[in-house]
């Protein structure tokens, strides 16, 4: 039976989760007769709206496959292959997507490192010293991470800053927002103000890690970009035939705010759990606890008999930082199962402080 | 209402229909808690066995979301920049990816023209006059469509000819199998059979185009293959994070044989459908009827009025062929609705002959 | 001892010939002392107006090391990843540069054949019918090659058609001119009148073939391309450091119109062989000889005896069609010996007829 | 007049100087008659006997025509597009070829910074952690130069110390050479002692720099590799024609050990420079000086008028530090030259201490 081949809840990934129910119901409702392929169908028109609503008119919605397309999709209708992008040290962009960036753009990445995972424009000074020197790939594009990886957020003011920036050195403004919704709900802001509304120009919007099946988006707001956008998915191999199941995802996704809901549950889930560990001064939150992520420095010994209860990927050996993720279908139950383990943990391995 | 976006019955492509109930069936029931991500659940080790079953111990499935990606794919682990595709004139390869195998390989295509949509191999002798030399691509890969975009199908003995020489001339073998299982029908050939069995070192094994929501998969018989793939596919931004709901539709769709009665199904009625044609002397069938796909030449003033009853595309405006594509969900009924459209439509515009 | 290592006069290539004596004067006259590097020294300056002149001040000749390179770079700044280049199929693009403009461009061609070596406009109709098609790679440019491989030249009329056409199709029209020169003499135009006259964009203006040490370039006369082109070049590994040297290679070359010296002498040997070979029915001269090449087609039993004495290609070995191509350092002498060979050759192995 | 073109001597680059005389004579003899082109002839076969001499039988020897080329052709025999290449912080191979490795190899550096310029095995433990995980670019090549952007050498143990690193984790061993015949004076060992000796499996050795017109070869040591190359090469545009003119230069710089003498004439130099540096406490040299690169800390009131006469590079604009490059053609006279014209400056521009 293919319902027993599954392992217990994790907080290893979002990407462990699998489907909302309402985001499964919305793909069954679309599986009626038949549709136009490629993006051509109505509810793709209707789920456009739905972006309209929550990220302004301008926006045009584009589908892809996977986060990592929907970030160098964003960044290959600006960035030719002798410019570079600025992006952090911690980013997806540089660390996990296997070199993505450098083959399909040709391009190169310069990276900076920050605390709590973000950087500043003051740490960029010396890449625009060499502007017009052929010898010197030119920095073109920023990708931010809204959360960072690290689950830290940046605020609107330092997110104006970059975009004062990219408009004085004349940078295409991209932001990585696999889990945007958790950022919006921390913010207090709406999905507009935190893109558009700090300048982006073009938006990774995630869906799959924060319940959908599979589906990410790239929001577009320049034009020359929604008009050549299309051509570069399709040599990317990232258009989808049967584009209405994408879409379905996203219609769900957004309609009735089920983002917000989401977003708001599991940022909850976290900062609750935050507050649950200060019992534990054995362990230390080792980042601002800003989205569904919490990264805790484990004692050393504690580590194995936790994650035979619930997997957690260990982020740095050395420093025994463990990363734990929320997905949507955490709990307040399962919050409580967490803390007794530790506190089981605690008795069989005490530390001596 | 989602439901209500939809669109009629269409000829248009079987990529306009929806998802098998029992494919849609399997996402659900996978869809109970969490799941390791990237391809290391349970769920794809199952389905590991049932393509085993069916191509060969030696086979390795891997998922990818399009038949684009597939192809190239396909190519990626053999074929190094400086080498050349061996293809068809008329292949999805060359026609329809939008220069994705020249973007992600780097690699130039050579193009055959040949009847009824079918290549063979005295056609490339020129190609290896200048094996060596340095200012020529290297032939190094063959591509072959089974079924063709015609609907033809190469035969086995076709495929033994490519097979040796293939294998004198040092080439790899790759199958654009996206309807792979149409073929195996009409010639009454295991699947295995038509890859491993014909000496293919790689094919592209199609599902969305047969029923799945939208999976493809790139199987590998070779062991340097098997070992690179995974980078390159990741590389190429088609690493699904949620793998386990391509499995459950791969699982579906080859367990019990469910591709073998969708293809039986298909197939059946494109051929009922050329039977009935005959009454019509007004309508030519282009290239044999060995799949799931008509070509059929009609007088000019029926292309609209039957496009308006059942959606098509016109293939070549200027012969006036049209291709008629039956989709897993077209049924007897169907058929006969169409028939009678016909008739009506020769009522009304009669042809002189 | 160096000198002693070469081998005779040979109708092999222009590019076995060394290089011409003033050419040679003007690289030891630009040794001297320091020079800026990287194209910002005097010498360089000074060879600019020297381009200006002949090709009209809009022009920026930018200098590269090889054909290749001047092909690829021409297309760089206006072709992006998934639009394509229409080109003969005969064309060195497509046959000689072992995949360069794939491999950098990404990009795809569109291949026409025709009679002599010369494509038009009419043949092309088809590939802008799916314009805007997301599947298909977009035509952007056309690449003509002017003398063609085939030592034919486009007439200005022709070139005009294809000039309107360009416009039209919003087509970049990049003229290859490895022997520009040679097609000028035989047309009776100026470099100006054969380049920016009949509209082209950008053009590969050949030097090594023409009596150069080694360097080529490419000519700019859109402002777009002017500011992109550097960083292309260096990326494409094609910036010298002393480009002194290349530029004085040039300076020679257009200063007191050596370069129409030289072609005009390569021309009339070639158009007097032509002549002389009237005295021997057994070869054809298959095409119109229009520049420093003619294609002959030789008695089989007569290749190998005239190959020992003067090297050359079998360009089709089943045809029996050879190319014989005159350097700039041939002379009245060696055609007069080439015939005496083909006159030995004739008694030695009669032909019936 | 060419030669009135021409400024003064320039401590700026190495790239600024002209030709030595010895290799231009080389050129000239050269150019008798016809020469097979594309390195067929019998000039390079010679010159193959003099890289045989000097680096070994198992040396195959192959012009290219940049240092930029020679680099990223090196590592294109052995690395995939999904893998990346170790390299220093400060290396050309990051700085200064526009992204040419990232847009030729598809693949990613991993950047290390060091003390001196020089990096280190146990820098890059991390990078180690993630093999096999598909995410992850994966590390493939080393690319070290000798000596280094700050004209340091690695000591024949530091360079073991990497052979053995490369050996335990499969990396191939790449030595940027464009100076290398300065580190093989500075350390006492012969070319081949510092190449196939300390284990690279391909080295960028460089001519230009050190009095050449223009030519730089790739130095290839494994099988594999030989075999490839060629395709690679003209695939990057970077395969000559009239090949023995890049032979003949080489030709002429390795008989009589010519490299050995320039190199030792630059070196002692330098040297020289930084002894007479020791009357000037206002001017400290940042690294040790090992070839013939000197970097200098000056005071700020002292740059101006000291560039005015001799030419060269502010390597740091903050940290006033500049760099001195001496050619092959700079003397002991100019070392005079120049030490008298900072006791001028330092009479003019007093600093207090």
């Amino acid at each position: 039976m293919i319902e027993d081949l599954l392992f217990p809840m994790s907080l290893g990934s979002d990407n462990h989760a699998g489907v909302h129910p309402k985001i499964l119901q919305a793909i069954e409702r679309a599986n009626r007769g038949h549709a136009h392929a490629y993006g051509k169908d109505e509810l793709c028109e209707q789920t456009h709206k739905e972006f309209c609503r929550l990220f302004g008119d301008a926006v045009q919605a584009e589908y892809v496959f996977t986060g990592t397309a929907a970030n160098v999709l964003s960044l290959a209708t600006s960035v030719r292959s002798y410019q570079a992008v600025i992006a952090s040290q911690e980013s997806h962009l540089h660390n996990d997507e296997c070199g993505a960036p450098e083959k399909f753009l040709g391009s190169k990445l310069y990276l900076l490192s920050g605390r709590d995972g973000k950087i500043h424009p003051h740490q960029c000074a010396s890449l625009f010293e060499r502007m017009g020197d052929q010898h010197f790939s030119q920095p073109r594009a920023l990708s931010l991470t809204q959360p960072t990886e690290l689950g830290t957020c940046y605020t609107v003011t330092e997110m104006r800053e970059w975009r004062d920036f990219c408009k004085e050195k004349n940078l295409m403004f991209h932001i990585d927002g696999a889990r945007l919704a958790n950022a919006a709900v921390t913010l207090g802001q709406t999905l507009h103000q935190l893109t558009a509304g700090v300048g982006a120009d073009v938006v990774s919007f995630g869906g799959t890690k924060n319940g959908l099946l599979g589906a990410e988006t790239v929001l577009l707001f320049s034009e020359t970009a929604k008009k050549e956008f299309k051509f570069y998915r399709k040599q990317a191999m990232q258009l989808s035939s049967k584009t209405r199941f994408l879409a379905a995802q996203f219609y769900a996704y957004l309609q009735d705010d089920l983002w917000a809901q989401i977003a708001k549950h599991t940022t909850q889930l976290a900062k609750d759990l935050e507050t649950s560990l200060e019992a534990f001064p054995e362990i230390r939150v080792v980042y601002p606890v800003q989205s569904n992520a919490l990264f805790v420095q484990l004692p050393k010994a504690w580590i194995r008999p936790l994650r035979d209860k619930f997997f957690f990927y260990i982020w740095d050996s050395e420093s025994r930082i463990c990363r734990w993720m929320i997905s949507w279908d955490w709990n307040p139950h399962l919050n409580q199962k967490l803390i007794e383990a530790i506190e089981e943990v605690r008795i069989c391995h005490p530390i001596k402080r």
